[in-house]
């Protein structure tokens, strides 16, 4: 009975038959194609910005998270984003979750706080059964409806439709001043970055179901247990289930300077279009990678094919990558733990901003923080900055 | 070199292994299926709106086109709406103009005339090379923001992935004052039903597929001619890159009640949805079909396997069907001829508002009104209201 609850056929022919394939991409469009693409895209006439809006309206477009864009109502502007995944987890209740929390993240990368309304996209697989879908979708759609819920936000409209692969994805969308929104291009040099979810989500569920596959486990099973296996596993999932909403009200109160969130181009993707997107010369390097527990030992046992120690591995609902200034950052670190937030989660500094052209990139052998179960590890990591 | 221009492998994959299996829905889930997965996605809290908005903030929720939203900032409303579809015409650069025009058709059916925002959401075939790719996908997007542009809106984020069928499709965003939409809930018995765009367009592109096969053709060969088959398939493109804003702009002028556009559920069913919404006790019939002209032939030819005069055929970017006052109704389709809004194009009276149970059928035997090309039809066909 529970495995007709179970999204595993699909996981497995989309694992199987696609996951080789395009693991190092993430389900994406390598990230410098889909910029050439989008580069006729922007809009050149936002110089009339000015004269229509009143000066200073900030408008953040193709490229980032999240764009805003200055409404005709003097002082407001829409921050919308939308983002969508395949299944990634076997149990359908929780893929609508991690999906619906993966679409409010991009909002939180901007320190919105408040989602005034979700959409929610719906692919519905051609090679499910009747009973197989009237079973699976309504608890994919649960899933989403109760994050949308537990975020404060509510869903009022959407699209479905069938497709060879399940889709679960969304819109979010706020209308705010401008004083509850963070534009992310305001670093300088002597900020430090702080990341607030372990990497290695999809590692870990790909080696999950390595677990059924005896010719990849032997590959790895010298340097990880299957009890350590599945600890990573839950571990992700409660990652990719989390809200990014602390983080973001956060953001507030330590006054951030920029902030992204980590999903389909790896921390060095999403880094690297962060700091292309900031006023000031800058550049990130990054020096300690937080990895959910041995995953980084699995990936080096594959010889790195995961890219994840290069920054290149993809994550699903991710954690904000945040520049703070450094006396500030500390003190984000202390306060994210705090009970007050529910169970308290972890965030670490894992880098530094300094003068630069615009790039961002990790040191050649950054120090890999093995990150267990968030409640366990939060006494004994400091977050120490890098010299 | 043209030909590496063209979506036709994908199209084929489509319409060889899936436009039969799921041609009577569309690519879409079953109507009435979807309607109970969604039951439960809608908010039941929405009683607190008028404490928290103040009294009569009108809301729009899941079922209909678009969702219209109360928001924090006093009197103004999200207005928003996504939609995709997957190629259904063999040029890359006309198929981002009609995924375009059909996103945008959700917000004209509420009588909004302005978007602020447009996102662009794109599914990227993991079976294309990398040099199809590279030709393909940046006509499609230069389609889609085109259209934009000539909607007087921008595109201002979006989310790409691969998938294995091609996908286009948007989010379409306005913030505005109560009296820049109009809420579809309003017909009363009296007024009549108009069309701003002929039925057909599916038909038209399936037919017009079927020049390239023998075994197809034969089957309607006796009832249409191939430069007919052409013919309709222009007009079907001309009509789905056809914006439904100039009709959005007549709704208000003409005092119009209630309006959906046609999509992937027929008319028939785009109309019991708009039915159901009615606060007022009515019901409609329609009893004049307007069709691409022969496309009611060919359908009856082939044992009705579209679904046509029965309502149930899906359009991609079709048109609105608004109710009107009678009195108003002729004048609105005699003023969407005017050439003032550009080419000039045909509405027809279709229908009529009674007083029932809010349900909408097609009468026994329906009036077919073959549609020829816009233009040279706009002189002949008077907007007759049915008895």
């Amino acid at each position: 009975e529970s495995t007709k609850h179970s999204l595993s056929f699909l996981i497995k022919y989309f694992a199987l038959t696609q996951f080789s394939e395009i693991r190092e991409m993430g389900c994406k469009v390598p990230q410098h194609i889909l910029q050439q693409y989008l580069e006729n895209l922007q809009e050149s006439r936002f110089e009339e910005d000015d004269l229509f809006f009143g000066p200073g309206m900030p408008r953040l477009g193709i490229g980032m998270d999240t764009c805003v864009v200055p409404l005709r109502h003097r002082g407001l502007s829409l921050v919308q984003t939308t983002d969508f995944i395949y299944p990634i987890v076997d149990d359908p209740y929780m893929m609508g979750r991690i999906a619906c929390a993966n679409v409010l993240s991009d909002l939180y990368a901007v320190g919105v706080t408040k989602c005034d309304s979700m959409l929610m996209l719906l692919g519905v697989s051609n090679k499910m059964t009747g009973k197989e879908r009237d079973k699976i979708i309504p608890l994919i759609i649960k899933g989403y409806k109760d994050v949308a819920e537990k975020a404060g936000t509510t869903i009022t409209g959407g699209h479905t439709i069938l497709n060879p692969w399940i889709l679960v994805g969304g819109v979010a969308t706020t209308v705010c001043q401008t004083n509850c929104f963070i534009m992310p291009d305001n670093a300088v040099p002597g900020d430090v970055l702080v990341l607030t979810k372990p990497l290695g989500t999809q590692v870990a569920v790909a080696v999950h179901q390595w677990l059924d596959n005896p010719e990849k486990w032997n590959k790895i099973k010298l340097v990880v247990t299957e009890e350590e296996v599945e600890l990573a596993y839950q571990e992700a999932i409660t990652n990719m289930d989390r809200l990014n909403r602390t983080a973001a009200n956060l953001m507030h109160i330590f006054n951030a300077h920029a902030a992204t969130d980590i999903t389909g181009f790896g921390i060095l993707g999403h880094a690297q279009n962060l700091v292309r997107q900031q006023r000031n010369e800058v550049s990130f390097v990054i020096h300690n990678l937080p990895v959910i527990a041995k995953m980084a030992a699995v990936s080096k046992a594959r010889g790195e094919m995961f890219g994840l120690v290069h920054g290149m591995c993809p994550e699903t609902s991710g954690g904000l990558l945040i520049c703070l200034p450094r006396e500030q950052a500390a003190r984000f670190c202390a306060e994210i733990k705090s009970p007050r937030y529910g169970k308290g989660h972890q965030a670490w500094i894992i880098g530094i901003v300094e003068k630069g052209s615009r790039t961002a990139r990790i040191i050649e052998k950054p120090r890999i923080i093995d990150v267990t179960s968030s409640q366990s590890t939060s006494q004994n990591v400091s977050p120490a900055v890098p010299p």
